[in-house]
C-alpha cells in the first residue's frame, strides 16, 4: 500500500493559556496555510526554544491551540539543545523533556512537553479494514531513494478526522533523503 | 553478521597544499587520538564551512593530508549551507558540490569537494570470504532501537587496511538514534 511522506519539520503546539503568555492576552493565531490534516493549519507565529545549552530561533507555531502544549523536536536538534527527550505519540508528554519557550510577549518555563514524535501515519478508522490492517498498531514503511531503506516503529494513528499520510521527522527525511511529498509503501509483515 | 557502527559527524580532509593554505607554511596535523581506521586520526585542527548562504564554524579536519581535498556533511547540514552536495564514495569527489574553507591563517575557495558520504563498511578481504560476501559491493544491514529500521545501499569498501566497521553520517544516526559503537546486522538478501 503506498503512502504519501509529509516532513515535520521542528514545531510548537500551544494551548490558549500558553499562547496568551507567549503572544499576549488578545492574540489569535492567524491562518496562513492548511495542513493536509483536518483542521490542522501553519500560523505565522513563531517562538524561539532555549535551554541551559542552546536556542533555536524561529520556530513555527502550528494551529489551532490544543489541551496541551507539545514541543515537537528531532533528535538533531535535541543534541544541539542538551536535552535528551523521549519518543513520543503526540499528546503523551507526561515526563518528557522541559524547555523555554520564548515569544515576543512573555516568557514559558515548560517542566515537560519536549518530545521527539513518533513515525506515524494519519489514518481513517475505515481506511485501516480496506487496507487489511484491523489488529495492526506498527507496520513498516519501505522508503526509497538512493538512501532508502525500511523503517520500523511506525505507528498507526487512527481517527475520523485524518488525511492519510505517513508523517517522519527531519532527521527521518534527511536520513533518507525523502522530500515532502514523497511516496513510500507500508510493508504488512513487521 | 553483527557489525559495529561508527557515527561520523561532519568533517573535512585536506591535501599537503591546503592544509599549508589554512594553517599555514609550517603546520602540521597533530594527533589527538586514533580512529578506528587504521592510520586515521583525530586532530585538534579546525576549519570553518562557508557558503553564500550560511556557515558552520568548528569542523574537524581529519589526519594524515590526502591526495584530495574532500568536505563530508550530512543532509541536514547541506539544507542549512543551501547546498546540495551527492552521496559519494570518499574520494569520488568530481562534480561535488563548491564550499569556501576558512581556516586561522587562509581561506580557500573549492569548486567541488563537498559531499555526503556513502553508508559503508571498512572490510577486509578475507572477511569478505570468511563472512560469505564474495561477489557483493552492497549489502542491507538492520538497525536496532526504538526508531531503527533497515538501511539499504551499505557500500562495501574492502581495504588491506580496514578495521571492520559500519559508518553512518549524523543523519542517519540520529534518525535511528544509533550511538557511536552501537552493533548492527548485516542482511545478506537486498
Amino acid at each position: 500500500m503506498k503512502v504519501s511522506i509529509g516532513v515535520s519539520n521542528r514545531h510548537v503546539h500551544l494551548t490558549d493559556e500558553h499562547l496568551k503568555i507567549l503572544f499576549g492576552n488578545e492574540f489569535k493565531l492567524e491562518k496562513i496555510r492548511d495542513l493536509n490534516q483536518p483542521e490542522q493549519f501553519v500560523s505565522n507565529s513563531f517562538v524561539t526554544i532555549k535551554t541551559n545549552k542552546n536556542m533555536i530561533e524561529h520556530v513555527r507555531v502550528l494551529g489551532p491551540t490544543r489541551s496541551y502544549t507539545q514541543v515537537e523536536i528531532s533528535k538533531t536538534d535535541a543534541y544541539y539543545l542538551g536535552i535528551d527527550p523521549p519518543v513520543r505519540d503526540s499528546g503523551d508528554i507526561k515526563g518528557s523533556s522541559g524547555v523555554t519557550l520564548i515569544g515576543p510577549e512573555g516568557v514559558l518555563n515548560l517542566e515537560e512537553g519536549c518530545i521527539i514524535a513518533t513515525r506515524h501515519i494519519h489514518i481513517l478508522p475505515e481506511q485501516i479494514k480496506l487496507y487489511g490492517l484491523e489488529g495492526r498498531n506498527i507496520v513498516n514503511v519501505k522508503l526509497y531513494g538512493e538512501k532508502g531503506g525500511i523503517i520500523t516503529n511506525v505507528h498507526l494513528k487512527v481517527s475520523d478526522k485524518s488525511y492519510f499520510e505517513l508523517h517522519l521527522d527531519t532527521d527521518d527525511a534527511n536520513a533518507h533523503m525523502i522530500k515532502n511529498g514523497d511516496i513510500g509503501e507500508i510493508l504488512w509483515k513487521n
